[in-house]
């Protein structure tokens, strides 16, 4: 996920541009127009430091001087300065929030995908933690490089980029076989086929009509476990892999993952982010 | 937060558009070009309806027809089908994310303000729940209208529609009263002042140089009481609000509002927002 | 009315890329690409300078070098340079109708709200004069800006930043009382309430009702005098703000001020603009 | 200037955004979701109507019906009723401020326009009065199109379809022989050439090098006959037009025209446009 | 490559803005405005048609009736009309050039698609012809559909939907083995893995290191021939896919396509793609 | 068309966002953040270069050192290196192929005009090679400008700076007198005039009528001949230019310069480009 600079500016300033409005009216009667300030942007929690470029590069195209002090993907204590801004009192007081609810929110996704991706870690799991498409309507980049960022795996980006058959697609189809057949025929070479399934059965047809994943939707870690087996005895274990979704939580996590599923995926992490508390403190500019 | 449907439809359509892609592969390659389907978006969950005219106009503006079967706002059951659509099958499988990412984000704030607000009317207290800008960035306009829904105030929207002097404004002023004077001179008349005070002395400074509301931060259920008190005393408790931020729980959300502070504004409500669980169900149309 | 400089940029060089069309073919077929020239704009009148700092950040954002001579709500008289230009001869020929349309409109509502605003002053008069949303279609941030420039009072942006009850409201409520009430029920917090009256007896209603602020439309100065009057009898001219708009003209304003009333709007100044007489002068730099 | 209806839609509803902000706070509080509403637009001055099609389409696009009742570049007296809206109240109240502006702003460019054409052919003059590239920033489209609709010339819209060498390209050029020769050579075939002048000779040496028009600025009548008079001469009067422009007013506009110069272009017309003053009423709809 | 109809709509009536500037001026001058005209696209060439859908899709939003006489993707001999509009005649005149761009771009690329699809076809060979990201700027979406409809496969879409390792990046590695293993730990188990390769041996070594796809680029047929078999030799060629790129030409498509390789890419396709030649016969309506 | 470079810029970004996704997985996996690199972009064709302003444009704003080696026009030899890119690896990486496309498709197009102008050039003939609107859908400035690069003209850009009365606009027209006559008296005096014609009489009706130019449809060179030898005679082929297009190839180009038609345009040049192949050289930075 690595874009030009100059592309994710721009998406940073529309997002600040929606914020704004017609101007920051309280800074504009309070702030003289010549004050230099530093602003330093402290966590306030534990947590994995996420969005920090991005704030970065938001900062830097409003002609504000930014220090990072952690890397993205960084483990922080409550307390630690992430990033220190320098320059013009007003451009830091408008830029504000919306440079804190990105930081925020990104933080927060990392720092939960970082925790349950170690968690597996430390039992020496292999299963790897996902995102899904649940995330923000409109910050996919954003959620999924936060994702990345605490050590999961993003998952396709859109519609585009990977072969998908939900249920409800194959409540339109004929059946399992059919539909990956036909998408294997037509689809086009560059793109992985997935397809959901809700039984083993199903799990098995897909693997041998040539599925490259398979997603076991709602299965127990029990119901997991027999459909690896079950892959395993028809030789088709090495050519397919398998994610679990649903019903997994943070309690829970461990037991799915001893299955050897390869893959875990979790909505969660996107459509129910807990923010990190996340804070900035100006002080003027010796 | 009335917006014309087209300008609402073009905000939609954009979101929808980031997260399309170059094109569904998957239903492409899938489903027929002339099927035609009807959905049902169902709640798994109990909660507040919200988004269901976001997802209404979305739809409409995709020529699907919507038929919405429970109003923004209104409280429903797990199980409960929140609107249908019929139409075109694969324009219905390409907006199924965009439109469930949307309608469980803003019906997830709705459901979480509702909650709050009906335990304060439960104990008879008249304190009104309000959202702060800590929203999801780009996502105001949606994460303020949700919480309306909910029951709760929007608070301000932008920077330009309120003058809220808060801490890092004070540091760079030379004290309260001087600030909200000069704000009071050359800001608009057509706009409030709110201040956000750390003691109860600072907060009768606010008061008493003319400011509209006064944010008290982080103040104890005690510490409020007492400044309440004290602008009773002054004299001053029928011209100003009082507006509570900080610290304040689900568990201990009643306290606060004994004190009969008239607002209590909550970022977790936009930061950390739980999604409500809501999916979609397909099947052919007769 | 603060904006950080990024987003202005993006609204003026949208301005400017209106204006060139695919490209300024004078200038291509007869200027050198390397010639570096100086420009210096002119006023041709005396007035009140103001877009001084758009053009600047506009001409910046075309690596073109500004030097301001004067600052934005300067009195500047005929024959003064406002700002020069210097670098690249093609790029100062393509934007010049550009900075020119925008600072002389800009200039011109500044002066007229300066005069406005100098009469009442000279007369030891209080009342403000205001905008209206009656700008020219989306010019309402610099048509706001120039009138603040000019001393006045930008009134609100948006539909978003203030209730303002108006005649056609009017038409379609009950009646002012419970207009205002609803209002004061429904609405933010955040938001003050004005309405539009027609009569002194309505004016009281809307002051009773709990309006911050009543607009007198098409008051004269006597019917003024009363309504104040009155607010004064029954103790609420302190808790509530008048605004006299309507049949306003240069000639009869001190008239109206004499009233005290709080503020005096006119659409005038913004949608029936005088453009100030300024223009540029190039040559090649030495 | 035909553009299709969808992409002036298109330009009509962002004006439209720019204005309405996070939405109508006003109209959600008091006005019910589903009322219905007739609004007439109705001008309180005599003049020329422009705008009726762009308020038409914008109003169409909004979900409402529109009902002109006088065309574009209809003379209309005080109290005629321009167009009429039916739809949803909201709608109304939301974009009522915005298709004002817009009618008022065209209707005043047009009426003047207008005013000044009618002038000339009363007395049997075959001038003709253009517009300038002076118009509002961002508004060229809708100031040309005004001023086409009160019987003018649009003249160029663009740096981009006429060769235009005004005073700023002379200074850099060696003389204006040489610059017309270059332009004549290196333009495009498809664009006409026309060159500001400052004297009868400068005017005579433009045409002979082969412009297409000549633009006599700040001519007087007398010194624009001589030119007028000298082209004859020279047999070249048949091959080029002229073109007045600089301190022409309305009081002075019949000599100039009586010199049979072939255009007069007034900035006035479009930089210091007086709007026509118009206005709507709403009633509910029986 | 699905898009909800919306999507493409808005894209489609960019690119028409794009064609028309400030508006058509020959129509506005000579076409009444309420003339209704029926207009037919006529192929003047033998070929594949494309791009009917999405002039149908521009006709429509433009408010004109438009009737599809083929579907794309079908043959079509010359003389044949692909589509006929009918409705009011300036918008017809104003969009008629970027329809029959678009459709005569569209239809060339589908065509020549076709043409060696099927030379492959009925020499019985399986290899697929597919495109590259060679596309027109801009174009990527109406060019990469068009080779499907031509029969090809569009290959990725953008740098985010697949791992593919060219030259530059190998030559910025330690060696193709490393580069294969870390994008295989570190890339989204949801996408592809191709490598170009330049060496037979180095073919080999990306297989074995995991790749999904090898990328031949500039092989002979011979060299093409013996990868394949040392692939098979190693037990690697049901897990791989080949490609081969460079060099290729309609003469010695079938030499290429001998050797079994999977895939022949193309970039002549759609870098230097001849238009079909496709004109619009306009005729007033009875 | 010469446009302010922040203009351009953003066209070419959005080039490049359009190409991009959500972001470049190839390079974020295999190469390190803080790798710098030198690019050559090559030419592997001689040909006449142009696209080497705007990927230095490109280059510049996403942070790249650029060294335009050629200059726009330049003609050039296989092998030759035309501009060197310096700087972040990724970023290079990123932009290599919207940079190839954009350079290759410009020179394609100028490298054909030129050989078709020097044809003529060395024949000793004074035809202008011309472009016409049949550009890729949404490149008509990079189009347009790399046929002027040529040496040819690039005719109309848009819809609105000239008045071309088409067979399609005839088709709705009386006659070709009553339509040349009705623009000439409806238009603006700004615009040039130009008909297309199908035999000699309309040619020289059209011409009497007033028109400045005569598009001469399929005429062969012959009618051509006859043509201007008739305009001649009327003493009217001083007033007005001949344009010939359709059926003329590289073959027959010069037999229709003899005739001494002023223009020829040509679709191929644009719709059916053949792009120079071109390519880019990475190398570690030492």
């Amino acid at each position: 996920m690595f874009i030009p600079r100059k592309i994710l500016e721009e998406r940073l300033v529309q997002l600040l541009t929606d914020d704004i409005g017609q101007g920051d009216i309280t800074t504009a009667t309070l702030i003289p127009a010549d004050l230099r300030v530093e602003a330093m942007v402290i966590t306030k929690e534990d947590g994995v430091a996420a969005g920090i470029m991005e704030v970065t590069i938001l900062g830097e195209s409003l002609g504000l001087s930014a220090k990072p002090l952690v890397a993205d993907g960084d483990e922080v204590k409550k307390g630690r300065v992430l990033i220190t801004f320098s320059g013009d009192a007003r451009t830091i007081l408008s830029f504000e929030r919306t440079a804190l609810n990105l930081v925020s929110r990104m933080s927060g996704i990392a720092t939960a995908t970082r925790r349950l991706s170690k968690k597996l870690e430390k039992a020496h799991l292999n299963t790897r933690i996902a995102a899904t498409r649940k995330t923000a309507p409109g910050l996919l980049y954003f959620d999924k490089k936060a994702v990345s960022l605490g050590g999961g795996d993003p998952h396709r980006f859109h519609l585009d980029d990977m072969i998908l058959i939900k249920d409800n697609h194959l409540t339109l189809s004929k059946n399992i076989e059919t539909a990956v057949k036909q998408t294997k025929q037509k689809a086009s070479f560059s793109k992985k086929i997935e397809v959901e399934v809700t039984s083993v059965a199903d799990a098995l047809k897909a693997a041998k009509a040539g599925a490259d994943i398979v997603m076991l939707d709602n299965f127990s870690p029990k119901k997991i476990r027999e459909t690896i087996e079950a892959l395993k005895k028809l030789g088709l274990s090495e050519k397919i892999l398998t994610e679990a979704s649903g019903g997994i939580t943070e309690q829970n996590l461990e037991k799915y993952a001893q299955t050897q599923v390869n893959i875990i995926s979790l909505g969660e992490l996107t459509h129910s982010t807990k923010a990190l508390d996340i804070s900035m403190e100006i002080k003027p500019k010796k």
